[in-house]
């Protein structure tokens, strides 16, 4: 079964090389060439357009940043949609609003092409370890036609309902965890602005009932302020204004995602680098030295 | 070692019910009577105010409601400070501000007593069975006095720094448990409107870099709306102000927090009987319902 | 000189009306056409597609509801862009975002046309007077050419920068009447619920520093739960949503509009009807009625 | 009528000058005392405590910075409710909870005396001219009986409901106030962050219905950032905790206000000096210069 692999970032390069590894012919697709090489040489066959990738495959995997790159990579110049086979599947592990992805699933069927909207947790180390997990939208019987494609990259897929109920429940689960590494950068501030120890906060929290693997690993990496990306911070204001969006149109209010995100974009405005999202933390960086010297008090008005 | 213990409410009386398994004598008195009955038919003995306890023991444990309820147990009419002996310990495990457990403290230095501020955490359930964990603060001298009574009601106990630093992570503590489960019911109310099941998101949550224990345990309750209290919705409201309060004062923003506040306000507003913090849920109840019919959207302005 | 007008909504009605007494030869197009009855029965002319509209305009206004209606009529099929005659002018009277507006200027200059963001201000009461306020970005030359034809529906235009500061300008401006709305709600929410006048409230604020012509007139009505539309509150949100995207574009946190936004998402999922952005205050009906009989509070924990 | 004052702060100083000049025997107390020189040269006679300015006054006006300054001043040793003369009317300027406001009312009862709450608006430029407004709580008749006293200082009062009516109209005002001054900093961010010149915000702001005599006043001083403190930040801060406070025990959120007060908090921490409320526009100080550089985004995941 020939599988195309559009978008060789953080996440789609190790997806590429672990299905290599799986047996399964590969053709990729990549804004920036450059970013291919090491797939390549890892046998995978280049293509000189999305629609090119279609065109030789059977599961067509889409994986960019944000809902312009695929728009860009299904619908632009030579994109993928005009290419699709009848009969093949276009599996988009992108996480982009529901709306865009049942639009994807029309331009699919108008094509005779399947469709699943399958965005994927785990971050780059699930990638590499071929441990991610899919929320899929989308019918069960192409879900199963594509099973052992997705094996080769992940353990496990849920399947969460029609199409758009995969990149659903993939906003509400990123809105849990920038929500949970915002309060732990909360805590963290405060603790540190009142004159407490931030490693003890975080003992404190390994033997409480708010423990959670992403404060396990969040948690130490905020205390030595080491921000290398592992899911950028970008990426993760991104999805933030994707719930945001989708609860607005539901007329549904987030009411602490909405100030987690203003946060995120503050902490965005900081920083020229790419870093990971757990730089939140950067927010409190002047208030909270500030803090430390409180404003004094008078006793008349 | 003879112990005293004020206040029975749901976190005291367990863990009075522990002291007395221990082998401790101890001696009791809580705002309404009736609430010590079980205690008493156990083997404690009665006082008459909190003075009378503080005047028969060498540990004094507090755990009353809010910082009003310490202030009356501690300064009020036959208060608990003027019955200290030279050389007690006052433990209080309240929830207060550290401003006012260092007030305490210096109370309790002026007669020559010792004072930990020893909040717990853990819940109802941890006080059964006597796995709370205790956040200290004070001398690790004074604390080593006491390990033998926190032993008998708690698995572990935390020395964070000087007076008030055990309730300053206690507030950050609490913060972040609010913090998951508003995540949590803003995640629900998000998919259940956009009409994916909610019991889905768990099993996802289940499987990520995002699930906790308190995520475990408060998770399928909101989703069978079972609101029954373990830890009451008031006192986590009560909690979020005095974090939020400390912040104020150290001139530190916390937007989720303050975000998650409000809806906690909010869900307070709606109930009239006591109910579990996880009832925050509550918030979306009517605009979740409302969101499945989203207002239509004209074309031009 | 021939002016086109697309779009015949709450606002395009009353400008083209005011553009026809000035004595302009006024070409129309609106997706419903049932709309532009009274407008051709005061002399307007029909056309059959944006397109029509742009070839036979030297001016061609568009006001349309949101940015993807907007995309429609000048991109869409028969959209105005490829009708454009080289040295006429579009003048974009829609809110959206600053990077529509520059984009919408660059397919223009493809065309040899000339291009205004120009959203405005006043609401349907300034449409019909004539009274509107234009924020104006572009070219001052630009600007003085289509003068007159401003002039015809409004009374003042401010020239705020290059293509895109029109629509940042109006942006801020709605981001600020939105939270002068939504502080007017909150505080008769307050007072209500504490069992004070909320009519006193209002007599006090038009004595204070804080009174406002908004507030002048949304007050009353608020009171009067008369939250029948003048700008509509689907319109706010989305202008909220646009003044937050495009924060987040720029790093830039904006705490208090990203609160008011949840706000406005839940009035929007009360309501089936459309009624005007002061209905916020419908997000605190219940919870207001509830907040009368505050929970109890118990002494001990 | 021997009138006396408590408090010769920033409000107290013009308030007992213009007593003085209405022909007032003023007998004044301050905490510290080197603030009174002006008053007493003025011809006002200094006690030495609260408790002998009530001894010796028909009306007794208090007026300092927060609750426990009141608490101070009434309850404290030597405190002006042990000294209240039956008959004598005490009227609280200060602005603190209607709960406080409620007690300090029972105590006077407890002493044959009355009580007003009646917290002003108009700020220090009010005060010194003579037009304060006071928002009052309680009962009409003894309004009545202090009105030649209350216009001495001001230019109107409104009656507004029982004893703690006058504090919870005060409160909701100045969250309005604070709201209104965030929206403006928050909308000169954005437009700044954008490129786009803040002065002329300003011209459209002037020109549009949010105009309002607090912005006319703070804007420009926020463009010149000069935050010479005419109501104090900390002052501003201290109400938004006591509205906030208020509506927590109410069941009532107050999403936007809760967002501003965290904003005024991070402001608060960043700076020394005492500030006016319009300093909060320091918030964005940092953020608005580092969003002038966007993070850059790419293409793929």
């Amino acid at each position: 079964m020939p599988v195309g692999l559009i978008g060789l970032g953080l996440m789609g390069k190790p997806m590429a090389l672990n299905l290599l590894r799986a047996g399964f012919a590969v053709t990729v697709w990549n804004r920036t060439r450059t970013r291919a090489d090491e797939v390549l040489r890892a046998g995978a066959r280049w293509a000189d357009s999305p629609r090119e990738v279609a065109a030789g495959s059977d599961v067509v995997i889409t994986i960019v940043s944000d809902p312009p790159a695929l728009e860009q990579v299904l619908w632009g110049e030579m994109g993928a949609v005009t290419g699709l086979r009848p009969g093949s599947v276009l599996v988009d592990s992108s996480t982009v609003s529901p709306a865009l992805a049942r639009r994807a699933a029309e331009a699919c069927a108008a094509r005779g092409a399947d469709f699943l909207d399958a965005p994927v947790t785990g971050g780059t180390w699930g990638a590499e370890k071929g441990e991610l997990v899919f929320m899929v939208g989308g019918k069960a019987e192409v879900l199963r036609r594509v099973e052992p494609v997705l094996a080769a990259m992940g353990k496990r897929w849920f399947l969460l309902g029609p199409h758009g109920a995969g990149q659903t429940v993939k906003l509400a689960m990123n809105a849990i965890l920038a929500l949970q590494v915002q309060a732990l950068a909360e805590a963290l501030a405060l603790v540190s602005a009142a004159g407490v120890s931030a490693e003890r906060l975080l003992e404190v929290l390994a033997a409480s009932m708010a423990r959670a693997p992403v404060l396990d690993i969040k948690g130490p990496l905020m205390l030595q302020r080491n921000f290398a990306p592992s899911f950028p911070l970008r990426l993760m204001h991104k999805d933030l204004s994707l719930a945001l969006e989708l609860a607005g149109q539901l007329g549904l209010p987030l009411p602490a995602t909405a100030a987690a995100r203003e946060t995120y974009s503050a902490a965005k405005g900081l920083v020229r680098e790419d870093v990971d999202y757990c730089a939140v933390a950067r927010f409190w960086e002047r208030t909270a030295t500030a803090g430390e010297r409180p404003t004094g008090s008078v006793g008349d008005t």
